[in-house]
């Protein structure tokens, strides 16, 4: 008999060029592979027999679990009756005119277009476009800067990674470009200046926010992006006041806001949209992942109608818009997203999100808190962060090079559980699938103290 | 009974951003949409049950055909069994492996690595990262810059939009963006002096090259980028000589050659890969369409080992690489390109490619050439294309606001037939499936015939 197993090693170890992955290590067979074979709910299998359970839910995309039957369906009739067809000039098929349908159904009030695309980083460099065309159209050339966060993640191309703001994504790529600026994280556990309560920090924020937008001239800056919460940044709900504040700067400057909901669109949040949540009004809504749950890849712009009618006038002086993937709006794609968006209503995940996120975070910060190395045990919805520091009272962070983030997810991963070490600083993140019950969060909080304590005693 | 058509209308006028279309006419409901239900070899049925014989293969992407019941078994497998895990961190499943292995057994000599993504543009953005990366790694800060061509088409994002070297995706959306830089297009009929021979030509646009290379700075210039054949530029071969005397100034400056294949790749031109095709020797190598035939979305950038030596070293210095999209490797994706691949072969298609191509190409040249406002019938394997002119002697072209070339598409569109209207230029584009017959290139050209005769004489 072949033995598969070494076969795709050695496979793997040669040809597979991995994303954010060590090279060097992976082909010389230094660091593991695992190779994944089926899912179940909140458990992924791997072609070892090993199961774990997946309180990343991948990346934090598979929001309502694995092995659904309804959406493998919906993908296999699709993929019969009609692959393919493309969405240029006007061109479309049931499924991908009935879910821009239904995502205009639960998206915040007044959005009215959905610009659909493959990847969270497509559909922000689709944002990218439309501010800039925007702003052409109304006769403002020179209003197209796009300010976003530090800590912020909005993708992993050359303008997507600049609006990125982690190191590890700037590195030698000669990141972040023209046209992109930065401003403070709204990161509270992290706020320079430790006597602010969470609504000084906020207007610390918008003031910095307006500072910048008034030294760079009004006149000049086009957009702001942001995720409702911080996402892949280290998992940061806003504080207090923040996006009304942020808000009140970006309306003094029509300055227009851009709500990344790749992460947060679909219910993570216990709501549909994490700008329902917070309050935000934003002029664009990205959003990917939750859309499909990861069944197929897709993403989207949600255009506001009164983005909408500029870019209408666009295309009445200019015509037809040069903008397009050959795979925008692909049907199978589509159907899974249909399927999708129908099992998160059918199943009440939205919900759920709520309801056992709010569970899940308090028996965590019950069960970690303490610890004289858990700095803060934050979060929202169903997303949560332990974040780890060498002193507590001094808010001394650890080394890097100590990798005390990964070591927990390594032993956390041992036991049994997918968490994620977060990219920068030590931050253990979770971000189960929506249809996350009690008994299933208690298994990640019992294994989660046994791996804190296996690496911080 | 609910008029499924009406409300499927409405959602399409009121919500469904299209690519590629005018967005105030089809909201206003002023130009047609069209609605695909089903496809079948070379055939597509649209809901008011027309169908048409697709000679353009959706974008030139369903190479294998419509309804291909392989690849739809294959998408439902993976669907039930694992629809998605992600890549990152040497993670990968059996389809995304075995896929990786397959590509680079068919990729030209020297090839070693492949990084999965979406869309063409993405993979082309990948390589844009990869090129400064390895510059960086190179310890060469300056050598950044990448040369495309006018009228190369390598995608729709801001950079790869900037690649791309067609007004219609600039303007309004302040591209191309710094770094990007345009040369002459190998365009031997629009070639400025018509009393060069193709070599000639060729000559002269290697110097041309030269000369921009020279005037940056050969330690500024990083990468080339070409399509094998010209596509949505004009479907334009190369002139005799060109890749040779073009890489011939490459290699003497340390330029490194992309090639994209995103059309080329998997058998259009008769051979596997266009690079094979016509000699040329690329660092990188971007794939798309022909990958999977567009039933899933999925793209790659195919690494040489040359590049992959360095890309390692560049880990081994700063650890994983930044740069991955959540859907890359998407096991869905996978399974698709492995059943998609696997029935190139069954069926013989690239050898079809070359056979039928060339058939269908001097058909199309005996039946069209004679006529007075046809200036050239061109092509190679499964590509062709008819240039208009007001005037061939003087070689004097439409003017543009006339449309000839749209009207000619819908002339015969309205005779059930897709072919493309080229977006630069009065050019009639085909690049049927894969699987064209002879009686189907038949009927394409009689088709051409009438509706070149009833919008010109
Ligand atoms: C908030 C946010 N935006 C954009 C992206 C990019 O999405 P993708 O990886 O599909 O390109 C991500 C991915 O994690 C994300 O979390
Ligand atoms: C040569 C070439 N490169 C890149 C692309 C971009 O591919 P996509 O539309 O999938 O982004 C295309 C699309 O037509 C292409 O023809």
């Amino acid at each position: 008999m072949l033995d598969r197993s070494n076969e795709l090693n050695a496979w793997d170890r040669n040809h597979f060029f991995h994303p954010s992955t060590h090279m060097g290590m992976h082909a010389r067979g230094e660091t593991p592979t695992r190779v994944i074979s089926s899912g179940e709910g909140v458990y992924i299998t791997d072609t070892n027999g090993r199961t774990s359970l997946d309180a990343f839910a991948g990346l934090y995309c598979v929001n309502v679990g694995y092995g659904r039957q309804k959406i493998a369906d919906a993908i296999a009739n699709q993929a019969k009756n009609l692959a393919y067809y493309h969405a240029y000039v006007g061109h479309g098929t049931q499924a991908s005119i009935t879910l821009s349908k239904m995502i205009i159904d639960r998206a915040p009030e007044g959005m009215s277009r959905v610009y659909f695309g493959l990847s969270g980083s497509d559909a922000n460099e689709t944002n990218i476009k439309l501010i800039w065309y925007y702003n052409n159209i109304l006769g403002r050339p020179e209003k197209k800067k796009i300010i976003s966060r530090w800590r912020g993640y909005h993708g992993s191309g050359v303008m997507t990674g600049s609006l990125t703001g982690l190191e590890l994504f700037h590195k030698a790529f000669d990141l972040p470009r023209a046209q992109v600026l930065h401003t403070e994280a709204p990161y509270y556990f992290r706020r320079p200046d430790r006597s602010m309560d969470e609504e000084q920090f906020s207007q610390y924020c918008a003031d910095k926010l307006e500072k910048m937008i008034l030294a760079e001239g009004p006149d000049t800056v086009a957009a702001f992006i942001g995720e409702p919460i911080l996402g892949t940044g280290g998992i940061v709900p806003p504080p207090k006041g923040y996006w009304e504040k942020i808000q009140a700067v970006l309306y003094k400057y029509d300055v227009m806001l851009v709500a990344d909901e790749v992460v947060t669109g679909f219910g993570r949040l216990g709501t549909m949209f994490g700008s329902d949540h917070y309050g935000m009004k934003p002029g664009l809504i990205t959003i990917a992942k939750g859309l499909t749950s990861a069944y197929a890849p897709l993403s989207g712009t949600i255009v506001s109608d009164k983005v909408w009618q500029v870019l209408i006038q666009g295309s009445d002086q200019m015509g037809a818009i040069g903008h397009g993937w050959t795979y925008a709006a692909h049907p199978i794609c589509a159907a899974a997203g249909i399927a999708n968006l129908e099992l998160v209503d059918e199943l009440d995940l939205v919900k759920n999100a709520g309801k056992t996120g709010a569970y899940f975070r308090s028996e965590l910060a019950k069960a970690v808190g303490y610890h004289k190395h858990v700095g803060e045990v934050r979060g929202d919805g169903l997303m949560a962060a332990i974040e780890f520091v060498e002193d507590k009272d001094d808010r001394k962070f650890f080394d890097v090079s100590r990798k005390i983030g990964p070591q927990i997810a390594a032993a956390l991963l041992e036991r049994g559980v997918i968490g994620r070490a977060m990219p920068q600083g030590d931050i253990l993140g979770f971000a189960p699938p929506l249809c996350l019950t009690k008994d299933e969060a208690d298994i990640i909080v019992t294994n989660a103290v046994h791996a804190i304590r296996s690496v911080l005693g």
